[in-house]
């Protein structure tokens, strides 16, 4: 069988981190890079951690030239958070008969906040024999998937409290400013106000894919709140700072309501240096049912790494699909990929031949 | 839609439990129980917890007269631990042309042990349109399928540690026996080299399991130890006794190799009322790998109640699955089902119409 092959849209730490990644498995191969501006017409080695060494080149192309039709197997897209921003590209990937990996984190369960996008994401890959499916560490896994698999083991489930507690420290400039870091609370509480703080993207896609897993019908739209972890002390990480008094991190919650009563919590407070206030990081799936569950991992998975393993690892998954989107819970669980690529695609999925 | 219609074949604490569970639920119906000697004939509701109410009655009959063609959507076949033993019912089912999920653990992963029923098993449910399943808690969730999802976040696994440390305490008299609870150090060994003693059955799946998951090959047999839990103190629980001095419990590892290497390690050590010497219940997963795991859940998720609802929540997806044998790492995450059996079931995929 032909290796599988992978086109990266957008080189950034996210796509950048599965070129790594996929440059040290076997079966699979990079065939294309899109980028735009000043990148384009480099090489993809000067913008990745690996070297070239004497593999041969892949040189960064645009949209058109590098996504032609049955390029490649699948489409590693890297370029959103948001499934209307993602739309245009996903249907052009499509139309070019390949299948499409999203880390959007709304594209984890686009459904949720775009249903009519998610529709016609979906009758257009089945138009065209191919799949499409958003994944990533939270939304994707941590927040959700996880939390549906150990509902698996219940026989009856009361509410759900999903929390993440993890560290930005690792993140850099673009992440500090979407999560405010270092602003004053004043500062902090005008950015929530006018809505031009971020925070986390992800809340409406995790419940949903919990309650719709489940079968739990909302009652009411999904709410969230957002505050400033105000740092007593001075916070310094690679590329955030906040004195004492300013703003260290950001504090979201979410919640969905069943028949009027609170029954799926998010909880999720990132900031930079939590260990200097003795705070401990990790990931929590704390079940009210029969049996309760009370699961822990500390400290959290890291959300870069588990973003970019998350989508590699689907590829095989995503290509063996039945055309049309999918989202975590109607495909087999995620798995490390220490083997060849290919023992994983059955042949008649294959696109490249 | 017709409600999805379920028999019961073994309705001891397992399959007993099972019908306790499929009565609160909705979209669901019991319509057979299998079993046998002096239980024929006598009411389902003799057996199990949840009185009769108006409800109208199951009385327990025998295969050949409750599994009859098309009779139910899915058998749940809860009378073994074996492949071996198991084979001639599944067979006798799928000719039925009804789905099967069984509790017994060596069907969580049957090409482990015996590969040549497996493929006898596939083959014949692809003849006959129908699907086999076998899940439960351990195996089938907690020593391996959370530990592969979990893997879906790391780029690289290096070695895994899979450890499952429960209480014996809510089980009955079988399994005081199978584990040698209150018996001699002496007995005990002799027990073990004689083969007497069960211990836990289906570390060679859980093993399997993994291994192919993520792409390991393993170099080595499977291996697995058994040593008795000593305890320093009387233990007492409600079925089972140890004297200090005597068996408490029984501590089972096992060991999977890939290149001569240790790459899978299962440590599961099950007694009766470990808090009485501060023993603390709990499931871990350790993946030492990029990035690395440290979970756990604790208490660890009760045995009975686990295994119970996994076979329970797994009937949608073995109702809609392709034709043939499936395990765990081929099916989308089990979860708990609050909602009507029959929203999950595709309408082409039912069997009773």
């Amino acid at each position: 069988m032909e290796k599988v092959k992978v086109i990266i849209m957008g080189l950034g730490a996210m796509g950048g981190g599965m070129a790594d990644m996929l440059l040290k498995k076997q079966g699979v191969e990079i065939v294309g890079v899109v980028g735009r501006g000043k990148m384009l017409g480099t090489s993809m080695y000067d913008h990745i951690s690996t070297p070239r060494g004497d593999r041969e080149d892949v040189i960064v192309g645009a949209m058109e030239d590098v996504i032609t039709e049955k390029a490649a197997d699948v489409v590693l897209l890297c370029t959103d958070s948001f499934t209307r921003k993602a739309f245009d590209k996903i249907k052009f990937i499509v139309e070019k008969k390949i299948n499409v990996i999203s880390s959007a984190e709304e594209m984890a369960y686009p459904m949720a906040q775009e249903p009519e996008l998610a529709k016609e994401i979906d009758r257009l890959a089945k138009e065209n024999g191919v799949s499409v499916l958003g994944t990533g560490i939270n939304p994707g896994l941590i927040m959700d998937l996880l939390v549906i698999l150990m509902t698996g083991c219940c026989e009856e489930v009361h509410s759900i409290l999903s929390r993440r507690v993890n560290s930005l420290s690792p993140f850099g400039p673009a992440v500090m400013e979407e999560q405010g870091i270092g602003i004053t609370v004043e500062e902090f509480n005008k950015g929530v106000q006018e809505g031009t703080l971020a925070g986390h993207v992800g809340f409406h896609e995790s419940i949903r894919m919990i309650s719709d897993a489940i079968g739990w019908k909302l009652s009411a739209p999904i709410t969230q709140s957002m505050e400033p972890i105000v740092t007593d002390v001075d916070r310094k990480s690679p590329y955030g700072f906040a004195k004492a008094g300013n703003v260290a991190g950001c504090a979201m919650k979410g919640f969905g309501y069943v028949d009027g009563e609170l029954k799926i919590e998010m909880d999720h407070p990132q900031q930079i240096e939590p260990e200097q206030v003795g705070v401990q990081t990790g990931d929590y799936v704390i079940i009210n049912g029969v049996p309760n569950i009370n699961m822990v991992n500390s400290p959290e998975v890291p959300g870069g790494i588990g973003t970019i393993a998350m989508c590699v690892n689907m590829i095989p998954q995503i290509i063996n699909a039945r055309p049309g989107l999918h989202t975590m819970i109607d495909l087999p669980v995620p798995r490390a990929i220490m083997g060849d690529f290919r023992d994983l695609i059955s042949e008649e999925a294959k696109i490249v031949k």
